[in-house]
């Protein structure tokens, strides 16, 4: 099945959506990447606007989105609908075949509803090790069209679910790494893994599993960057050739294996 | 280029989207016929009740929606994102591949913003002969895919464009009638064209051009009917096979020519 031949998951984080002129200009620069590439997209602050416009409260616990009916519905409307068709739209503005996708559709990404221990999340969508329909995605891949997912999936059930981005674009990569020489790609409004959070230009160009141990316990990795880490070295583990995380507005750097941090194990 | 295979275009109307149990029997109905099919679904009263509780004034002239830049982010996410994705989970809990589009997604349906005469109807996409793009949606056909489509456009120029999905129905079957044998059916909650009004069972079976002027001269027609009927005697003159109008309830007849009132040139 090794066709060695590259795949490219691009996630692009909230920030950007929401600024025009910036996803704009990542979209230019995804658009100039060569060969097959898959966009998963964030949510953005669009989700919570919406919600508050039509007297929904948003629910958080320890930080985290409880996703009830209501909220289900602002966020398929908003990330599958919205946000979706607007990079969709762009994206065709620049001949880039994009397709907009949820996991429901074509059943690309199965997931199953968060088990509710100590707290009900709602409808959040838990990736397995089988989520990703590689046969349909490759279908979708081989007709020339780029895949532009929001983070919706289901349960196969006939259910919608909130699944975390960062992970479903972990998953993808990891899912394709039998396939493809995979590079994932975090790409967002910071420059990358800091070595000093207050200063942007300490970038640390190479890190390995290691290193990052050690960071995490000296305490010099940004807490909100863990999840994006952990979820980035288990894809590694998994196969994925290379995990990059750094700024947007340089993606053209991926070219020359010089964007953001480069995580190696 | 002719295939001489069945294409079955059928667009569902909202009456049937607002009804959960009448979509689920639609639906399952759907997902039984044979062979290669495209759903095109309507928005029911959806888009308006999401604009009340954003706030968003509904305007319309001469019983016309106008789309303003805030409506159609609102029938974005009502008709891409929230309507297209419960039919598409639905359709996968039936094992149908069900993969929802807008005319943006792989530029399947490109249209034209309706040029400001005496009223400026904002974002509004009217159909143009070549606006259907038979190539990307025969790949998504040839993949063994289910297209199911929103009435949401886009001019290829960066803007989506709100459609009317009767017309986005009728643009389709018209555009593949050189590739497939194709049917085009307007499923709802009436039993067809009615000879009275007021008696669900006045059906009339079987309708030719020149009986519908007829109808219309005497005012016989439903004056709701008309732009869709319209709609369907040009889709005949353009190629497509048949036409049927009739219940969504009914969509089984369609396997013994059955369903509802079938129009011929």
């Amino acid at each position: 099945m090794t066709e060695n031949s590259l795949l490219q998951v691009i996630k692009i984080g909230g920030n950007i959506i929401d600024d025009p002129e910036a996803l704009d200009d990542f979209l230019e620069k995804f658009s100039a990447l060569r060969g097959k590439k898959i966009l998963v997209h964030g949510g953005g602050k669009e989700a919570t606007r919406v919600a508050v416009k039509m007297g929904v409260q948003t629910k958080m616990i320890d930080g985290r989105r409880i996703t009830d009916k209501e909220m289900l519905d602002i966020v398929t409307m908003v990330y599958a609908g919205k946000i979706n068709k607007e990079i969709v739209v762009r994206l065709q503005k620049m001949h880039t075949e994009a397709l907009g996708l949820t996991g429901a559709d074509v059943n690309t990404i199965q997931t199953v509803k968060r088990p509710v221990k100590d707290i009900d999340y709602g409808y959040v969508g838990d990736v397995l090790h089988d989520s990703v329909n590689v046969l349909n995605i490759k279908k979708i891949l081989d007709a020339g069209f780029i895949p532009v997912f929001s983070a919706i999936t289901h349960n196969g059930n006939g259910k919608l679910l909130n699944t975390n981005a960062d992970t479903v674009a972990a998953a993808l990569a990891s899912a394709f790494s039998s396939t493809y020489d995979v590079s994932l790609v975090y790409s967002f409004e910071k420059n990358g893994v800091l070595s000093d959070i207050n200063d942007e230009d300490s970038i640390i160009e190479q890190i390995d599993k290691e290193q990052y141990e050690a960071f995490k316990n000296e305490g010099v990795v940004n807490q909100g960057m863990i999840p994006k880490l952990d979820n980035a070295f288990e894809a590694l583990m998994k196969g994925v050739s290379r995990v990059y995380i750094g700024n947007a507005r340089n993606l053209q750097l991926l070219q020359q294996d010089a964007f953001g941090t480069k995580l190696i194990i």
